[in-house]
């Protein structure tokens, strides 16, 4: 039976470049995002395309058991979750506390702490019982250092860091490795970046420091490492990296 | 008008001491615990016979607008609040993921995140408005680590750490002093650890290493620190420190 | 006898105003500085205006012996060294790896690192046969994260905050309570930041930022917690805490 | 001209094993070790029976020049050095601070911290001038944590780490790229393991938690990571990383 990567958080970015990068090695892809029914078939066609497997689903994680189910569909007809990739990114932009409600504040904690607690207690014990299998999740600074404006961002992903410890420390003994990788800087990504700053001054941006300036992260060079962690023998696992583009500061440096 | 010390959980242990120190020194202190009216109404009764002023309130903190009520009840009819104790636990014992339900998961961050957030939301507007005030959060060390049986605590920790650093990037400037206080270690509480062990194994761990040999965090001790920290001079403020007992490991190192 | 507070590096900013503290609580305070006699005499005079001890004493901490023979000497003719302060600094202002010699280098971890392993292994086991002892440690931000033009000064500073660690560890248990304080900002001291910034440029600074602003740390205001830290009960204590201004941001933060 | 992959401190361990996967690729991999010119001339041999090119000299790293001149030797006599990797322990056992000799504290800066700056100013230079290159450096848990037993050990590490972290701050915008490589555990190596239990011990450790079990970190599974990074994107480099063994405790987890 074909091993299946899910991907959880499937754009243009991470997601959909460590998607590709699997079916290139012959994993069935799944791959699920909130909406863009449109650029989600398109990337299941360029997979396809190239000779890869891969299925997309629209998938609102935040919604009750939509990934519950999913991995439970998933196992029954595609094939055993050899590899997830928890994606999900819970930045709402720099925000006073005054102008973050609860319900942001809530809503942060659910796509980045409590859904990657829900996907664990789903494919944990099938990946357990099987004694092997990987759990990348995608994370930022925001999850090792607080800042203003980042209220909700800064909890929610210090959480999801924390709870990746603790999964770690009970299932790693067990066959699962799990992977926290900080993403220090800005990622070369339409759907997420593109989005938050709008079509010009993304292009603007990757005109001045992206291109053949290498100061945006590469989608598709970051997905070598994560395909990289994923493939370690377990005698030598890497429970937690960062990736930034060489140019840029490392979280912990001020400007001179 | 009287300066308020507000506690929010306040046990027989670190919230009661604290309180009672800041009594001591003249603030009128507000207790706030979920339950046991008799207990609650023992540690004002305490603080008056030593000639303070105490007022005593039961509070779920998990309750919608419980914590923003009180803050505003307080405000209008003690005093300003110049300093508010954060010291709600989170620990539910460890427990594998398999055995940690959504529920208790998200009560984890009800408590030790998200009531911090809104007691945040009421207190720091008024404290600005005031331009001082002070902030002081009890935290643990699985806000630090991740550990098995601890994916809800150390989850909710974690976020609480990091929302601490974001709320001290905004208000600091502000005046506002925002204290993360490490609590690495068992204190000597019977309301907490009593509780969690059941009332012989505390007295057995009292006496092998509490007691005159020091081996548990005394509360009556620690809130020496709470107290020094609310003092500080704002040209040289705390934002994070650790505690535990001389003969404690802590929580980076392994017994040889 | 008199209790001894010990200064390695008693200028007229932290080292002298902690010695001046201790002083006040009935210390005989023994202050070391590597050069000006005038300003180390300056200081005794004014410790003992206020009606307290106080000797002072030339000292190269990077002369071999220099150290422990005045620890032998104190601890002989004075008294038990109750607390040291080991205060000295290692910045050599921002070099590029080109600009930093061999000799630089080594200097910086003779002072920074070495020195403290000397004091330690010189009253270690002194404290550790009375069963009590404090050793406070000055410590940079450079302890914790390295930056352009520190290689000497971080790598200095990191392997301090590392031997602390280790000292905690080792004699923690046996009532020697070893401190690691971060200092994370500019402190308003003339023999340091007066003397790496020049005259001028250090008064803009002051009237920029310090006095009324109190945008520089104030050092007899940090001297106020560091004499708390020793005075903590070994139930309770912190082995590292930061100090910084409140209007500064933290090392973690960048400038929005 | 061949690439050149350098190793200071080539054992049968991690040294050994880096150099053989780089030479798979194509490196010309030279290979330095303080002593057993038999052991060295074993694995200059093993790589060329693979159809790898090797050279092997022995180098005491604390010698004056002598890493200084191995490099410019390097450089003009085999290909310029593309890669470095730094892989000199530090590790004395464990010793209590009285056990612990001035002369043994500064060999380990001496061996850690020290070599490795040298071995920087030696190469960054090229590197700068070719606007490209690799250093790999090994690290251990003690740059993280001090212990007790580990003084010298810990303030040499704590040291390296803070000077890759300078050297990445510097260097990095000039496309040099440092990764600190922490291996937390313990290695299936002969010549550093090996010799630190003796012979009897380190094969029970073996048969006990090694082969089949894969609870010892094996060297030739480790390159395959450090080679990874070494050929990272600079888009997203990785500066920080960790290893251990799948069965093994995080270093900031305490056993159940």
């Amino acid at each position: 039976m074909t091993k299946v990567c899910l991907v959880i958080g499937a754009g243009a970015g991470i997601g959909g470049n460590v998607g590709k990068r699997f079916a290139l090695e012959g994993y069935h892809t799944v791959l699920c995002r909130r909406s863009d029914e449109e650029g989600l078939q398109k990337l299941v066609a360029d997979i396809e395309e190239s000779g890869g497997k891969a299925t997309g689903y629209l998938l609102d994680a935040t919604k009750e058991n939509a990934i519950e189910e999913r991995v439970a569909q998933v196992e029954a007809e595609i094939g055993p979750i050899e590899v997830v990739l928890f994606n999900l990114g819970a930045q709402v932009g720099n925000r006073a506390l005054g102008d973050t409600s609860y319900k942001v504040f809530e809503l942060g904690w659910r796509m980045a702490t409590f859904a990657l607690f829900r996907l664990a207690s789903a494919v944990c014990p099938l990946m357990e019982e099987r004694g092997h299998g990987t759990i990348l999740v995608t994370s930022a600074t925001a999850a090792v250092r607080g800042n203003a404006g980042q209220h909700s961002h800064a909890a929610a992903m210090g959480g999801r860091r924390m709870l990746c410890q603790s999964l770690n420390a009970e299932f790693a003994p067990k066959g699962i490795h799990i992977a926290h990788i900080l993403i220090d800087g800005a990622v070369d990504a339409p759907d997420t970046l593109g989005k938050m700053l709008g079509e010009e001054a993304f292009q603007q941006l990757r005109e001045a420091r992206g291109q053949e300036h290498d100061g945006l992260m590469l989608p598709e060079k970051m997905a070598e490492t994560y395909f990289h962690v994923s493939q370690q023998h377990r005698s030598a696992w890497t429970h937690e990296l960062d990736l930034r583009a060489f140019s840029d500061l490392a979280w912990w440096n001020h400007a001179p």
